[in-house]
């Protein structure tokens, strides 16, 4: 199996992984506008092959892994190219703006829109691991769009990763995701600023810093590169979220002013619901 | 070593662990206004027996790890039946009210203000764990307050907890806890509820949250009637830093309304310096 990997970051280069784990005659070609990164990737053992758009033509399967600006454009061009049997698919974090840059494209039914809900806040073929798409929710949109026969190959390498599907369209993709990170990112980097700004003359202060800052810090630092056009692509569905967002945030300080601190309790209470629904996401189940 | 526990959930039960793994012929004594709890710690071999205010006279060291709110009540009583050679401490995560409250205490000399920088989401005595300070801070603050001999009989205790020590006055303390710790707290219950409140009738969409949402949501876990108190005794500290968080939130969704991706970009290029402040703390350092 040839499977062509276009940006062979942590994304792709973890998908790399465990398709050649599974597959141990599958052969890796990967393409990349980073020739570091490309090399850093030869070197790791993650590709076989340095390759480019010349020898798409040879390609059984394209990963297509890189920030969600360069997807729309790039997408068209590699439908363009490769066999009309050939399964390309996505790994972007916006779907509405992706599928709506290929839905007129001659070959759209060798095309899979996804969206694997995994990663870490490091980049790069190096930030690469195994097992990282295991019991992870993969959203595939508009699969009515895509053949058949791709849609059952794109699938046996997902449940090879150990992936859980789910179908959805890119609309309500976009409105769900909105929520379920991206807010959660701009939050961290929002929160990362603020701390920042208060204490840049008292480096020393984040010795204060326990774990609950750092996990609430995380995302923020995730790669700008990768993250702007995604909030540009779902500009809508983030300023709504923002906007709710501070509200209660707003709503929260009032309490405190107000020393309103039944409210306050009521309102941590209530929130507290999150631990049931945590424990009840598949990939969280021991 | 007589060691009375006044409190024993996850603050008071993890020292009681360390302590007794450092100090074989240590008797832990336990105090608590929830019988469960008591049973839980004996059960789990926490607390070596069950006591009350009246036994508080035979003690030598006495640990106070109950709500700020009891704390700033309890502390003038406890300080008003040991001895004047015993070593009381708290552990409370807010300092100025609780340093006030014992300030013109005959027995103020007794008392250490401290603050272990280290805990997890879960709370009661099961939540209990080994070397939960290990590398962690803890702030000290009016050292000059206390006792020679009595601090350093506090000072030989944290050493074998393993935790870094920080002098502070109780004012510092509360202003950059607000920061590093308080705000993450509200960021990610208002967080929760921001997305509980959206998702309520599609509770099947957290399916789709990844681990950047828990990371984020994960504080949103934990007690309201160990934090109400904590921001009510900590207001005018905490209203500054969620003014701040909420300005930049909004400088951020209007960035994004005038598409602004330049903006956007560098904000979170600035913010990703996180990253190095995050691995200069010691407990981070391999």
């Amino acid at each position: 199996m040839k499977v062509f990997v276009i940006g062979i970051g942590l994304i792709g280069g973890s998908m790399a992984k465990d398709i050649k784990r599974s597959n141990p005659r599958a052969k890796i070609y990967g393409i990349d506008t980073n020739e570091v990164h490309l090399d850093e990737a030869l070197a790791l053992n993650i590709i076989d092959k340095k390759s480019s758009y010349g020898e798409l033509n040879l390609a059984e399967v394209v990963i297509v892994s890189i920030p969600v600006n360069a997807m729309v454009l790039e997408l068209p061009k590699i439908l363009d190219i490769v066999n009309s049997n050939t399964l390309v698919f996505d790994a972007g974090s916006t779907k509405g703006n992706i599928c709506r840059a290929v839905e007129n494209h001659p070959n759209r039914s060798s095309f899979l829109a996804c969206h694997p809900i995994s990663g870490t806040e490091f980049s790069g073929p190096s930030a690469a691991i195994d097992k990282l798409f295991d019991r992870k929710a993969n959203i595939i949109c508009e699969v009515d769009k895509t053949n058949e026969d791709i849609h059952k190959k794109a699938l046996d390498i997902f449940k090879q990763l150990g992936m859980r599907i789910r179908y959805m369209n890119p609309e309500a993709h976009d409105k769900h995701i909105a929520y379920v990170s991206h807010l959660s990112h701009i939050s961290s980097f929002m929160l990362g600023k603020t701390v920042i700004e208060k204490e840049k003359n008292e480096r020393d202060i984040f010795d204060m810093a326990g774990s609950g800052f750092e996990s609430t810090v995380r995302l923020a630092k995730s790669s700008p590169a990768m993250w702007t056009p995604i909030f540009e692509q779902n500009k809508e569905n983030v300023v709504d979220t923002l906007e709710e967002y501070i509200q209660n945030l707003e709503a929260f300080k009032e309490m405190l002013k107000n020393d309103d601190y039944d409210s306050i309790y009521n309102e941590m209470n209530n929130t507290n619901r999150i631990k049931e629904i945590l424990n009840g996401i598949p990939q969280n189940k021991k």
